[in-house]
């Protein structure tokens, strides 16, 4: 690998410019983003080598598209239109079911890898971008089979370079299980920012009063929504069905109370204190 | 101060202990708590210097009171009966309402200070004490002219050397703006765990697949039901109404994604953005 191009050099786009370089020092990381000020910002940081253009993509060895997923699907098929047949191009959105039928027949299929890392932070942009975001992380890759061998291999020593662990998971089961694990909470986070900032008209007040409780269940909710919206509308059905069983859950816990049952909503609680466990293993 | 009491050998009062005891060498700290097991585990850690019991209170010069906030409505009276005419008894529960109604006519209500340290973490136990946690945070003082001016000082002095800001409310505006940054943070966090865990049976798939978005978002699910029930029973009302708005606005979100309006699933999230700038006052 020579030219590595990363289409969107924002916190995910830019924290694998960053580390891809490290472990690779003779390679050039083009940036391209549709995003003139972002552009100019990443070459600044010094998360990419050089500014590029979506026709400049026949130059590309490898490339990582880590844009909107709205946008992914609309420009995927000209992607891989525009690269040489050695170029592996890796879609790492937080969705997979659209992308993944996007490009089932386009003849370039085997050039395509699609994946996803469970990684990221709450902030956006090229400032964003950091070191190590990746290490100890997990990606999951799907419809590995229709990747050619070659490119596999290719994309295997990269993950593996930034210290990745990998899963295998067809694009339908990802996106369901994703919904629970990540989109709910991005919503929850952001509805229960809302329910707050509404009633407390004055922010002296939250201010003064959160602790670091509020603080880590309302982080999400300082995410980008020009990313987010195009994934909920993208796993829309997934996602409303989590937002169903959520709605449910909070409903009954609402009734309990009301009902004075605090037997069960102590036993609520302690059986989702579970979750320690569960999140030991995630670190 | 020589002699202080911490009635319930926790999280809460576990860690004013160390912290007191650091800036006062001289006192003797005594730990009293129902549960025999974390009190010889407290004495052990070096939470506490000694155990006692509840009749050894009549020795103290300060007791501080961070049992369950039943527990405490329960005991108050008791434990104002035993202390002496010059003894401090500051209560640090989470709600201060019940409290400070069931202390109204006592005839040491000028020994009692109702206060609620807004700082804590998930776990709980003797275990879970640590040094520094009230450094920097805020301290809520309910009905502050009710406590003897003399002991009001030495409450200050105590709360100042460890690092503490200080604010007087009442004690309903606290219970109301309380169940907004604090208890309804932690019902959505249970609940979300709830849902997540019941959906996916198979716990290996939260473990690769949840990242540090769900993790923050659930941190809270983590919390003590023994603590918590009570908690949510003494802030029913508050609490249900925040409940009930939370559980509207998810309603909401649902309903425009049901709808493919996207342009206001944008739009709050895009809102609810500004939470950052009141979370960089926390900090």
């Amino acid at each position: 690998m020579k030219n590595l191009y990363i289409l969107g050099v924002g916190l995910i786009g830019g924290s694998f410019a960053l580390d891809i370089k490290k472990s690779n020092s003779d390679i050039t990381v083009y940036g391209v983003d549709s995003n003139q000020d972002h552009l100019e910002e990443a070459k600044q940081l010094g998360v990419i080598d050089r500014t590029a253009t979506f026709n400049d993509l026949n130059q590309a060895d490898v490339v990582i598209v880590s844009i909107p997923v709205d946008a992914t699907v609309n420009q995927i098929s000209e992607i891989l239109d525009v690269v040489e047949d050695h170029t592996l191009v890796i879609d790492v959105g937080s969705t997979k079911e659209d992308i993944c039928l996007k490009v089932e027949n386009h003849k370039k299929r085997r050039n395509f890898l699609a994946a996803h890392p469970i990684a990221g932070t709450e902030f956006s942009g090229p400032k964003a971008a950091i070191n190590d975001l990746y290490q100890g992380k997990t990606m999951i890759i799907c419809e590995v089979e229709k990747t050619a061998f070659k490119l596999q291999e290719k994309a295997l020593k990269i993950f593996s370079d930034l210290g990745m662990r990998i899963r295998y998971m067809n694009p339908k089961a990802h996106d369901k299980h994703i919904a629970y694990v990540s989109h709910l909470s991005h919503i929850s986070s952001f509805m229960l920012g809302k329910t707050v900032i509404e009633k407390e008209k004055n922010e002296r007040d939250i201010f003064d009063m959160a602790g670091s409780g509020f603080e880590s269940t309302v982080r999400l909710a300082k995410s980008s929504p020009e990313m987010w919206t195009p994934i909920f509308r993208q796993n829309k059905t997934n996602v409303i069905e989590t937002l169903d069983e959520y709605i449910k859950n909070l409903n009954t816990f609402k009734e309990y109370m009301i009902n004075n049952d605090f037997e069960s909503v102590f036993n609520q609680m302690k059986e989702t204190n579970h979750i320690k466990d569960i999140l030991n293993g995630i670190a």
